[in-house]
């Protein structure tokens, strides 16, 4: 009897799925699930005016993606609950909920239903600035040690920095909040009954490294947030190990058979790398989408400025993973494109029958690189690596009276390249060596011109990786390691992993021009990210 | 019998001439001619390809449009030549041409007509600006007196370093020209046979202060060029002088009796003040248009960083008339909408029925200053004051996801304002006082929203003059004063001139928050000026 998994992958907008073969990886079925509430503010809760800062998501959205995709990729095809061996989840990272002991979430209880802090702080939520602020200050001054392991910065956007906003800003939502839990560890435990935290969420996300901060430094950032080590509580598991076994509500949940095995959850970005089969020392995965993130597998521990995380056995055991981000990539692409492209060039993409992307890629890439004369800085979001500032904003300098969008665009390609490129140099320079590079995502597969001009200015040839649901793919793969059909999760992604769609090569010429301007990208970074007028014209 | 003038305004697209009324000003006909040629390029000429810095015109264009507004304005009004006592001419300044003795251009000759360097180098024809760099250069290094007089530095939209790109690039054209004219000058000459100059044009751009600069230092910046005063000769007289008489020529080409009054020819800009009353010491005329210019009335003399030029009697007999400029205005908002609105907002805007401009000042009035987070630096064109610098560019700062295109749009029309405020603090603390504003041209009447943000980045209050036509209108004053009906230019310009159509009000509490934002556009003019980051970006 062939043996089959489910790994599930959830993002910001939706949940997918795939049901895969353990024995080659083959994916027979898989299933989508949008989430109807999207992403949320305060005017969609308590209809009060709403924060730049602020992204909400609501539980219900994530149970009823769990039923709904599991039971979506079992009917379609055609497999029975009793030839899934296993299941794995991932999630994206420093998305936290408070939830009752039982895994109830606060936001479906009457009682905190209005309070934008009972809901799920997705990734991209910022209103903990504040507070991280005061906790890389404090660890600073206290000489903390796992603060190296992070770049020196706590952001915003991890676990820690938005539970504490809950107690200052909402006690009382942080007060009922019996368990504050990643929204992956928080499926897996109403479905397997079991108390554990993915040692990927907690590693990269909660600054544990072989343990949480101290209760002293903690009580020191906020009188009484060591408070929070016991709602972080459960046993620390790395994905690809059981965390437990289908219960009789994950029964209910999934239709999965109970006993069924259920791997630690993993980080939706860090999943996509068995896929990538980017597991050996050097290999440093990209994961592009709306935002973006680097995964770099290395054997070799160093300190490297503007990591947001290195954690032993984060992805692989044995190996060290180094995450830096991006901290907008097809976001800011999605703004362009609204906000930015004119009437006529949406109108002859109609003409000619093809997506803007594409008609803007055909007229960018004809131009030539030293002729553009314009640089962007990629901050429309922030800068996550290296600077980890989120007060950081976009810039755009060159433009004169022939500027075309076509070069706008490219410029604001580049931008990306540029922003990968410097934290490879940052890594080299480190001392940890980038040897192969990979790209999944769905960018990645949808934009060429980005990928060749990634290949350019990094001066390195990137594989792309042939998968569409790189995050469930990846899962599935945990889930396989976790029911014991491989013994570790290098040997299951060699054979379940996918191959690559295609690979760009870097063109030496290009690589010189592309360096010629990214060097002044390092100079105009290195000098609006030290100096404050980003921060005086956001009134900060 | 009533006594009628004709005043002429030579724009960069098209020409307008009114007919007016000597006893009250009143306009009785006006005339456009669009120049068929428009603004050509090197493709126009000879096929290939062009260069962004050229922009040349075809002297057949300005022969017509003399021709055709006279004719027109005659014919609507009903006037007669015989009541017609004067005629004026303002053009765009430095705009040269080559001509041999007779006027004849040396692009109507077969032997010239696919050199551009023989046809009308407009203004804003940026091709000599290694030539005015070495102009600067040398004439700092031998301490040349007249050097402070126009800002420290020889701008390449002067009239010499046209000249010299000719003697350089093309010396078959630079030797056969017999001369070297203004557009203005040259037309006044073809129709009345004097050889003169206009103490207006020379002044301010021919570096021409009792006399042009010397033969020795023309000499150190290039072999030969000493030779180009000869092609400058001519007696010098201001507008409002009689310049000569309609001749048999004159009076072929306009239909004008012999003997009519012919002024000294204006600069377009500058033909404007008396047209606005604005000939008082401390008046300051924001000329806006495509592009930009300030120019003042004064009594006292300083130096002034960044003037373009301070010409004794260049407007107004007895006074200084300082004048700066901004390189773009309307041609930065014409980039924008071409190059940058969105598809969404032009249907909104054609839904609403109304003008792509009302509706994005619809929804800019009513951002709030503080919020908007964004900086823009306004040289698209490069800058022409304070810094004389035509390699700047266009810099955005403060781009997040939720910026919206009105956003942009406001960022850009305070941008302008910044700009002219810059030169309104670098009068005063030069001891130039400024008392008075005024604004004409185009965009003033049309554009209500960019006249109160100026009012409020300025922090006083701003006079628009009622005329779309203050160009032709102040030649028709300058035509009357030197028909001998006033006395003087400023008699002629109270009786004659228009009244104010509108007056913006500067709020405080409004100014207060643009100056928080002003003082960051100095600080990032002050950083990039100095800098040389938009030179390498552009290749320099």
């Amino acid at each position: 009897m062939s043996k089959y998994v489910i790994g599930i992958d959830y993002g910001t907008l939706s949940a997918r799925a795939v049901l895969a073969d353990t024995a080659d990886g083959r994916v027979l079925s898989s299933c989508e699930y949008v989430y109807p509430h999207a992403v949320m503010n305060e005017k969609d809760i308590c209809d009060s005016e709403p924060s730049v800062k602020t992204a909400l998501a609501h539980p219900d959205d994530y149970i009823e993606a769990l039923t709904s995709t599991v039971k979506g990729v079992l009917s379609e095809s055609g497999v029975s609950p009793e030839e899934v061996v296993g299941l794995s989840i991932d999630a994206t990272s420093s998305s936290v909920l408070p939830i009752l002991n039982d895994g109830t979430p606060l936001a479906s209880m009457q009682e905190f239903s209005r309070d934008p802090h009972a809901y799920i702080k997705l990734w991209k939520h910022h209103g903990g600035e504040e507070q991280a602020d005061r906790m890389t200050r404090v660890a600073s001054l206290r000489g903390e040690e796992w603060l190296e392991s992070y770049g020196g910065t706590v952001s915003a956007e991890w676990a820690l920095p938005k539970m504490l906003e809950t107690l200052e800003k909402s006690p009382k939502v942080y007060n009922a909040a019996e368990k504050y839990s990643e929204i992956g560890d928080w499926l897996v435990s109403l479905i397997t009954g079991t108390e554990y935290r993915s040692a990927c969420q907690a590693g990269y996300k909660s600054m544990y490294q072989d343990g949480y901060p101290s209760k002293e430094y903690l009580n020191e950032v906020a009188p009484t947030f060591s408070t929070v080590l016991d709602k972080l509580r459960g046993e620390v598991v790395p994905p690809g190990t059981v965390a437990g076994y289908i219960n009789e509500n994950g029964e209910k949940l999934t239709g999965l058979r109970i006993g069924t095995a259920v791997s630690a959850s993993a980080i939706d970005a860090h999943s996509a790398l068995p896929a990538a089969k980017a597991v050996s020392d050097g290999d440093l995965t990209l994961i592009i989408g709306t935002s973006g993130c680097h995964i770099l597998i290395s054997k070799t521990d160093a300190p490297i400025k503007g990591i947001c995380g290195k954690v032993m056995g984060g992805v692989v055991p044995d190996y060290r993973a180094y995450e830096t981000g991006q901290s907008c990539v097809g976001d800011m692409f999605a703004w362009f494109m609204e906000n930015c492209l004119p009437e006529s060039y949406a109108e002859r993409a109609r003409e000619e029958g093809i997506g803007i992307f594409d008609y803007l890629n055909s007229l960018a890439e004809k131009l030539d690189i030293d002729s553009i004369g314009l640089l962007v800085l990629d901050w429309w979001n922030g800068n996550r690596s290296p600077y980890v500032d989120y007060d950081l904003s976009g810039l755009m300098i060159g433009m004169t009276l022939m500027t075309k969008p076509e070069e706008i665009y490219h410029a604001m390609l580049s931008s990306i390249a540029y922003g990968t490129r410097r934290m490879v140099e940052l890594y080299e320079e480190g001392g940890v060596k980038v040897e192969r590079i990979f790209a999944v995502g769905g960018i990645p597969l949808k934009n060429p011109l980005l990928m060749q001009i990634m290949a350019d200015v990094l001066g390195k040839s990137i594989s792309v990786v042939d998968s569409k649901q790189a995050g469930a793919k990846g899962s599935a793969i945990y889930a396989a390691t976790a029911a014991g059909i491989y013994p570790d999760v290098e040997g299951a992604a060699e054979k379940m992993g996918d191959d690559c769609a295609a690979v760009y090569k870097q063109y030496p010429e290009a690589h010189a021009k592309f360096t010629r301007l990214y060097n002044m990208y390092v100079e105009l970074s290195d000098g609006f990210a030290n100096s404050d007028i980003m921060k005086r014209l956001r009134n900060k």
